[in-house]
């Protein structure tokens, strides 16, 4: 469904007042003093800033425990040992991966997302339960959100036989990205893992998005592997790699070769701005002509207990992870979760140009920056040209 | 100003619903079905959790830019850049510290906080313009916080011939504490100004609180030398190091011995959980028992744009820099931001038990955790038994 909408007063990225004449979901005209059209929605902006719709380019909707009641946190605290214990109560608690996405994309909406790429676990023991319940949310919010899915072997690939063919069948569901793990540390056989994953990326002509927590030397080995398959299979551009806390290292002998290959073959990197962890630097990485896009990650999941799904208090955190102060430092962290994540997800027509689809959010604030650091909850957010959520309430109810 | 007051069903630290009741600003019940008495306000609880106060234990309120219009930021990127900076603009934009207190201590009241540490700038500059200031906020509002006062040197002390007269006066106007700043990095002559500043400390009989920014081996130097005056003029107790970046050191050999040191003589430390640079392990210096407070440090001030004055979303910080997961870590967070403040700020008949002053937070939340995790904006907040904020609104407007 596609809207006519007439939204008065607000100001596109903080800039001077204009009015926005949105006709079937797009924007039609946008500046000072539009003439309002007759038999048209009109929206007071109130003198807000408008951006384009916020980007959550990295998350696990298949997964959330939103909505389930509060549930104490206790896994060990290795990667394998999350891994585990999250597989362990999927089933057992029915961490029902529609109803839980449905949620969580309802939340996303409330804060301001319009497009989502999620990673949905596929393993030998939940099998394809997660893309299943990620796509029926796909169909059933399409009102509201766009979402990309990432068929992503969670609990490994070389190291669960059987895996690599659930990914395969995945793709054929209706995935949109080959997702793959830490083909060191968690599979094992690296050489093994990329070569799965890329040759699925190739059979399917769809690009991959790899989680890589290794750091170090580790880290850097196997995305130096990453760059190595997307050069040779001329993937340039349709490669992200997501966490990258290599990246993070101090040590500029390790890292500045890889930033130079990154940007060469166009490969994406996704931060959350992780406060504990090692973590690439967004604004070395940005100069470098590196694509960055950011994400929730899970949201309170087995994993641990953060997350709103708020991708502006998410730029706050890229902002605190990277020292970023001025306000055109803070800009760059809200650039990657708007057209940052909308570049790695390749939305066509995102923007606010003459021409876009009105994806839109009205958030007030004096400038980017101080939207960024405020997070306002009265938010009016627009999908298609359609008031979706406005100060907290939603269109669509979650499950 | 004491007050009466009886809370019908909260959950005293997210445990077993309870009722209170408050008589003349103190807790003089406190258990499941209390009788109501006669001729007092009820407050419904609705079943949320009751804590004490917030405690904002390190912030600068004479500096804060709150509701003084949007300003972009463009310091250097020094810490000298920032400090000569905020120093040139105070008078030039004028940031009236006795204005700028009391909006920083309305919106901490707002969002829970009952009792603020503060640093004050004090320079040959601007001389005791903050003082004058944070000294009137003090008494203006005092109904809705207590306020401890730290006289201390932004700028430096022995490159700033002058200054020592002018904390000597501070103390005399009515600061609880001496403060400090970067021995080595900023005022290039360690030993002269631990020796001023503990100097000060042991002629008014007052505590200590120091600055210390320094990384790695200048960091611990200058921590050992605070370590040695702590012993050596019996100051166990009365002594708080904040920031101390040194102790995020990855190098066991120089942070585990400065760790002994602070538990032995019981020097406090002050973290924000900062995620950009090295911090205190909080996990670690707890289980050595290290005495740990927190703060916002800077809201929205010349240094940057960060900050809403929530202690329940510093914990978050803490959590997310110290990567707790489990309930019972980030419930040490929550420890950090409450009783963790109160006993570095000694503040006398702090918590819930039977006799402590009715400072007290309500907040909805199924654990704490979860209060944490979330940072509900529908809290109450108490002050001596009268209910100073309540969903946002507020009992003291700011000026």
């Amino acid at each position: 469904m596609s809207h006519d909408l007439f939204i008065r007063n607000v100001r596109p990225m903080a800039r001077s007042a204009a009015d926005v004449h949105v006709q079937a979901g797009r924007i039609a005209a946008i500046g000072p003093d539009l003439p309002v059209p007759a038999g048209v929605e009109v929206l007071d902006g109130a003198g807000a800033i408008l951006t384009p719709g916020l980007v959550e380019a990295h998350t696990h909707l298949d997964k959330s425990l939103w909505g389930m009641g509060w549930r104490p946190h206790d896994a060990g605290p290795r990667l394998i040992d999350k891994i585990d214990n999250e597989r362990r109560l999927k089933k057992l608690i029915n961490i029902d991966p529609a109803r839980q996405s449905a949620r969580q994309v309802v939340q996303s909406s409330r804060m301001g997302s319009t497009a989502i790429r999620s990673h949905v676990d596929v393993d030998t023991e939940i099998g394809l339960w997660g893309m299943e319940g990620v796509l029926k949310t796909r169909a059933d919010y399409a009102d509201i959100m766009d979402i990309d899915i990432v068929a992503f072997p969670q609990s490994g690939l070389m190291i669960r036989p059987g895996t690599a063919e659930l990914l395969d069948q995945a793709m054929k569901m209706g995935a949109d990205v080959v997702g793959g793990l830490d083909p060191c540390a968690i599979d094992r056989d690296p050489k093994g893992q990329l070569d799965v994953v890329f040759g699925l990326a190739e059979r399917y002509g769809k690009p991959v998005d790899i989680h890589l927590h290794e750091g170090g030397t580790m880290g850097a080995f196997s995305m130096e592997l990453i760059i190595e398959r997307t050069r040779a299979l001329g993937m340039a551009g349709k490669v992200t790699v997501s966490h990258a806390f290599c990246l993070g290292d101090p040590d500029p002998a390790l890292v500045d070769p890889l930033i130079a290959a990154l940007a060469e073959l166009d490969i994406a990197i996704m931060t959350t701005g992780p406060a504990s962890r090692p973590a690439p630097p967004v604004a070395k990485l940005a100069a470098a002509g590196v694509r960055l896009c950011s994400g929730s990650d899970g949201i309170r999941d087995t994993w641990g207990p953060y997350g709103n799904a708020d991708m502006l208090e998410r730029a706050m955190f890229l902002g605190l992870r990277n020292n970023f102060r001025k306000d055109e430092e803070v800009e760059l962290a809200f650039d990657v979760v708007t057209h940052g994540g909308a570049r790695v997800m390749d939305l066509a027509g995102y923007g606010l140009d003459i021409g876009c689809v009105a994806d839109l959010l009205i958030v007030p604030g004096a400038a980017i920056t101080e939207a960024v650091v405020s997070r306002p909850a009265n938010r009016i957010v627009i999908k298609r040209g359609r008031v979706v959520a406005r100060d907290g309430a939603v269109l669509r109810e979650a499950p």
